[in-house]
């Protein structure tokens, strides 16, 4: 038996435990926030020795400042984790029920998923996330974090998971692998029998790889070529607004918009207003033909698109910039090259905005406001443990509803078929 | 661009349109019905074919009875069909919804999942079951069947497909693999892009080959090792006839009954008269040491059971037989050897009713009744498409809800963050 064999034995044996616990998962939740401040020294210090190795290793700043803990760093993940404590608890909910014809009472009941296994990258705050949020929906659960922050991720696993055993949760509740190299991510993604679920957090590689690679039911999670579509009626100020907040607001992450398609009609007047605000940004605009020549017409810079663009995440100040006829090629254009995240139409005429929300097929599809709303804080979920792109199971943003499973159960008096 | 690369195509973009087309859908499903009864000389005689073939290969009479069809049961098929369109359109409801604090308006909205792709063993009628369901549900389908099958398949696909173009919806809703070699059936698995789903149905070798191997998210289904558990106080009579019916009225179903466990102080009296019922209707008892013990003693048949039993579904009349010392021993047992479909009790004691409810871990938990009631029909959800033995998505019988998917729809008016 290999360790994460054993760890896979543990967490089965912890998750029938957690399927039971009611309110003493909330009872460890609390007393895990507060192990988590009263360890903030010993967090940080282990936090300092990662960023140094990373600083060692030429890490870039913005993903140094994604891997660095602060106290108040840490006091927020605390406040998440009592947040998480503070919902209510989804095990046990009756999702529907009813008497049958022959007299047996039928209630389809929340219960947890089993055991979530996640593979995630560089962002300590994602270990204490995902162990409040598993926890919570009555999960066991097995992190595998990024090698930049293993030492970060010890610190917090370790001072979490002694709180919660002396609150009284079993061993192997939340258990972290301190073996980061690829050998033990390709080994979980093989863990079936222990694993009932294996969640991917990261960049477009390593969910690639996951969603290729594992025997384990994936959710995939976090793609997002988000696309911005100006229609003949949009409002000026608002698409301004909006193009501006999705593109340069936190242009790192999945729902930061991508692409920006300007009805042609619209395009002579709106396409240099909107383009002049981004470049005033820092954006590189990368234009279609049609796009191109407006742009060039009004003296804003920009650079011709190649067809990857369109397909493309760039997770930077860059955007594809596209003219086109009208709603039609609009929806068609999303359709060929959405990642199925996030899209947006600005638009004041009430038929292009029915016809939009019902035609595209993506997890969040809005009408006159950002697509940086996709979130499960800000959709009123709570606290959430990604963006599902995938449409079994769980699509948008995950919060703990979409970490449990149901199950029937049915009573009688003797009744057969 | 291989066969089925074009076949996935055609289904990408007929389901654009069926997730829009809404009841006429409903139109297509009513002249699909007709057009089975319609064309009932046809499909006879292309079944006679398949049978024809079949006898010649050596088929088992049991299989052949799985195989054939007569103008009762393509008329059956085509009240199914009836029926599916009788039913509520699942699309289009919305799940949930509100306002946000900043004024947007939010609702999350039922969709269809695609395109579910299907590999399934013999029987002819699963071909008009799940395109039925299928359509219903927004979805266009790729169906993969069985070579046994296959003229008959032809036939019930031809046949809806032309009444459904002529209903008006698109070529490419319902497709039907026509390569029955098991390279479609591979190529199936890796049909990521085009599928969103995957089902397979159909013995126990088909769903691991499935699992194991495929690529595009799978609905895992069917497998039943299904437990009865006689508590303490057990009623005699209601005993008997839950384990009679749960392992004879239908051996070869995923929902009947694999494995009896009896309670130590119940098993003198209850497992002779229950293994009485059993054996009288040609059941084979395989024993642990102390249950064979007894039925030796009462002079029942009945052989030692080795530890393969205890994971095996027999799908005939064979019944594996145990005496535990109470609750805990046959929740620990079907703990470790549950397939996770559908789990009995039959007791009087309150608590071990609930306990057994509650820490059991299957799709469906009964107390004092029959096993066999494990289906979408029974359960009051229509027709079914299969029963899921897994966590994710769904589980337990799936009709047409468990073949949607939802999508978040946001409406502002120019709100950032």
């Amino acid at each position: 038996m290999t360790e994460l064999q054993r760890m896979g034995e543990k967490a089965k044996e912890a998750a029938r435990f957690l399927a039971c616990a009611g309110a003493r998962k909330d009872k460890a939740l609390r007393a895990m926030a507060d192990a988590l401040v009263a360890h903030t020294e010993q967090i940080l210090e282990a936090n300092r020795e990662d960023l140094e190795a990373a600083r060692a290793n030429g890490m870039r700043e913005t993903m140094l400042d994604r891997l660095a803990l602060t106290e108040p760093r840490i006091a927020s993940m605390a406040e998440g984790v009592r947040q998480v404590a503070a919902q209510a608890d989804p095990i046990g909910e009756v999702v529907s029920g009813g008497v049958r014809p022959n007299g047996m009472r039928i209630r389809r009941v929340r219960v947890p998923l089993g055991v979530v296994g996640m593979i995630y990258e560089s962002r300590p705050n994602v270990t204490a996330d995902a162990a409040a949020l598993c926890l919570k929906a009555g999960n066991a659960v097995i992190l595998r974090g990024g090698k930049e922050a293993i030492r970060s991720n010890c610190a917090i696993l370790d001072c979490m998971d002694g709180a919660a055993r002396a609150a009284g949760l079993p061993e192997g509740s939340l258990q972290l692998v301190r073996d980061t190299s690829r050998a033990s991510s390709v080994e979980m993604m093989g863990l079936t029998g222990y694993l009932d679920v294996l969640i991917p957090r990261g960049g477009a590689g390593l969910i690639r790889s996951v969603v290729e690679n594992s025997r384990v039911p994936v959710i995939e999670t976090g793609v997002g070529n988000c696309h911005l579509y100006l229609d003949e009626t949009a409002d000026g100020d608002m698409a301004e607004a909006i193009a501006v907040n999705g593109k340069t607001q936190r242009p790192s992450v999945c729902n930061a918009l991508e692409k920006l398609l300007v009805h042609e009609k619209a395009a002579p007047e709106l396409l240099p207003r909107v383009a002049r605000a981004l470049t005033a940004r820092g954006v590189e605009l990368r234009a279609d033909p049609r796009a191109l020549a407006i742009l060039q017409e009004a003296g804003i810079p920009a650079v011709p698109a190649c067809d990857e663009d369109w397909d493309t995440e760039y997770l930077d100040l860059i955007m594809g910039v596209r003219v086109v006829r009208g709603l039609d090629e609009a929806i068609n254009h999303i359709s060929a090259h959405t990642s199925g995240h996030s899209e947006c139409i600005v638009t004041n005429d009430y038929r292009s905005a029915n016809r939009f929300t019902s035609e595209i097929d993506a997890a969040a599809v809005y009408v006159n406001c950002s697509t940086r709303f996709t979130d499960g804080g800000e959709f009123g979920l709570g606290a959430e443990i990604g963006i599902s792109t995938q449409k079994l199971h769980a699509r948008g943003p995950m919060g703990v509803n979409e970490l449990t499973s149901t199950k029937f159960i049915i009573e009688g008096d003797g009744q057969i078929r």
